[in-house]
């Protein structure tokens, strides 16, 4: 996508999907390039991210965020280039995070923006690992699962986006971290490149003898984002006093209908804490987050990994794929030239 | 039982029951009256205090406390008098609370026990509104449920010793606050008596509708005290950031499986709290509590009422009774005179 289109494609929900969404949930709308009103910047969109949450938006009810009605453009963070302003805090070749949409061209109020540092970090790590999914996996891990050192901390999906920051906290407090991941691949990279002690492959025909094995000494805290079998196996090995960060249960995005859950009576008698969150609830933490992280990021000491599909059209594609574990790191569509 | 009695009756559990406790689960025991070594004290009971959480200890597996195992004496809290005692704190005639045992006669360490007041409030009252229940109401209202003026509070098992101290308490608070009974003579006396905003029977044929209704704004905070359908109807009524205190779930105590419960999936988007709790592990704030609430009680202000039982060899059937929700206030069992 050159900076001189004067067409911007756009992707729209056409109508909610049952089960898997597919391509053919989703349409493409061409119309101009759009000119800022006052206060309005127009971004080309770079790289687009791509996560559990937005199945979430394609659902009619709401959840915690107003859902995507057919023939809306799907929503989507992404990073982009400003090509106009008419906000005085940018101008043209500015680089942000924040612009919302499945779009090669995206009109914001500049306020939504954030002006993203050049030649530090890639790009794209500010839609992972220095972006929303990290500053999740800060606020589940600082707040609510608070490792002390020689606890056991589980995390599923700990390939992902999330997950592998999540875990990488928790050993940064000095606790023992087993991952879940899916496939022998993913749980060998979390052990590895993560530095996890233990990962265990969720796809397991003994997924519950396994995480035993992996957490001899039971479970202080687990960071959830899946939901479903592994929810089951962590809470029958958790201990007293543990706390639970229940951050997502993508297991379960593509169901019409969610199955029972736990009987919570072991909540009672364990004191358990399950606290359910949502990043975008506390802003302030995203800030904090990129302060503390990017150094890790700069030094090699926190270790992310990015699964790029190209071409906005793939979009829905890298949805489905991230609802059914197919990606291995932080999902990511790249939109547009990425100028470093 | 005149106070020099020489044997001493306890009653012991004789195997462990299947579903609901009954008398032949349990058999007595006569020996002597015991003489206390060197800081132990002998009282003689007075009131034993009929818990759901005893039904706990009658399962083999371990919950939070060692399980009574069979031939062992039941454990029960009591007040109860001194006859004997080894200990520099306490002399015959004293009236004490923390001896435990469903027993005419206990034999405790000192350090257990706490002296009570005479003539301040009734001695029955510190197994219930100004004992365990009523620290047990006040930790879940005061550190989870925080109601905040105008929220609305549910508050299960109502009429109950934890329940109706805890609805009181949101009440103080300012919240709106709404009661779950069973039958309408209990939910009555919570409306009338307690001053609960309004109490829905979850006998009722549509107990999700007539709590849908008397809960216009959602709910805010949760006191669970039952599990089950109860549980269930509440949680599709919670409001963002609610917070629930996880009590106990009597409504399940003598199942020998528990059903599933809810799907999880709502504590993410809503952002709910979830938190266990057991009022032993801060036992601290039972005196904080007893200090509190003793004005209280003395003007009136706080409602409490008592279910009594005549007899120690009744105790397996007022156990019997609260996990069925026959009691209506604080069960307990009169086991000896009690001196005022």
């Amino acid at each position: 996508m050159s900076q001189t289109a004067t067409t911007r494609r756009s992707i729209v929900l056409k109508r909610r999907p049952h089960g898997a969404p597919g391509r053919d949930d989703f349409e493409f709308r061409d119309d101009a390039v759009p000119q800022p009103a006052a206060g309005e910047v127009v971004t080309r969109t770079i790289w687009l991210s791509i996560d559990p949450y937005m199945r979430g938006r394609l659902r009619e009810q709401q959840t915690y965020a107003q859902p995507v009605s057919p023939g809306d453009v799907m929503t989507g963070e992404t990073v982009g280039e400003v090509l106009t302003s008419a906000h005085p805090d940018y101008v043209a070749g500015d680089v942000v995070v924040g612009a919302r949409g499945w779009q090669t061209h995206c009109l914001s109020p500049g306020e939504r923006l954030v002006k993203l540092p050049r030649h530090a970090a890639p790009l794209s790590a500010y839609l992972g690992v220095l972006g929303m999914p990290g500053a999740t996996a800060y606020r589940g891990i600082s707040e609510i699962c608070q490792p002390q050192k020689g606890e056991t901390v589980v995390v599923s999906a700990a390939s992902g986006a999330v997950g592998s920051v999540a875990g990488q906290l928790a050993k940064r407090a000095g606790a023992r971290v087993v991952g879940v991941a899916g496939g022998a691949e993913k749980c060998l990279w979390v052990q590895d490149s993560l530095g996890f002690d233990d990962c265990v492959d969720h796809r397991s025909l003994d997924l519950r003898r396994e995480l035993s094995a992996a957490c001899p000494n039971g479970i202080d805290a687990y960071f959830e984002n899946v939901g479903g079998a592994v929810q089951a196996a962590v809470f029958d090995l958790l201990n007293p006093f543990a706390r639970v960060a229940m951050c997502g249960m993508v297991s379960q995005y593509n169901e019409a209908e969610f199955p029972p859950g736990p009987n919570l009576g072991f909540v009672v008698g364990k004191r358990v804490l399950i606290q359910g969150f949502i990043v975008s609830d506390k802003p302030e933490k995203l800030a904090e987050w990129r302060t503390l992280a990017a150094p890790w990021v700069a030094d090699g000491s926190l270790v992310y990994r990015e699964d790029t599909h190209d071409g906005l059209e793939n979009a829905p594609e890298a949805l489905a794929g991230i609802l059914s574990g197919r990606n291995f790191g932080k999902m990511l569509v790249r939109v547009g030239h990425d100028p470093g």
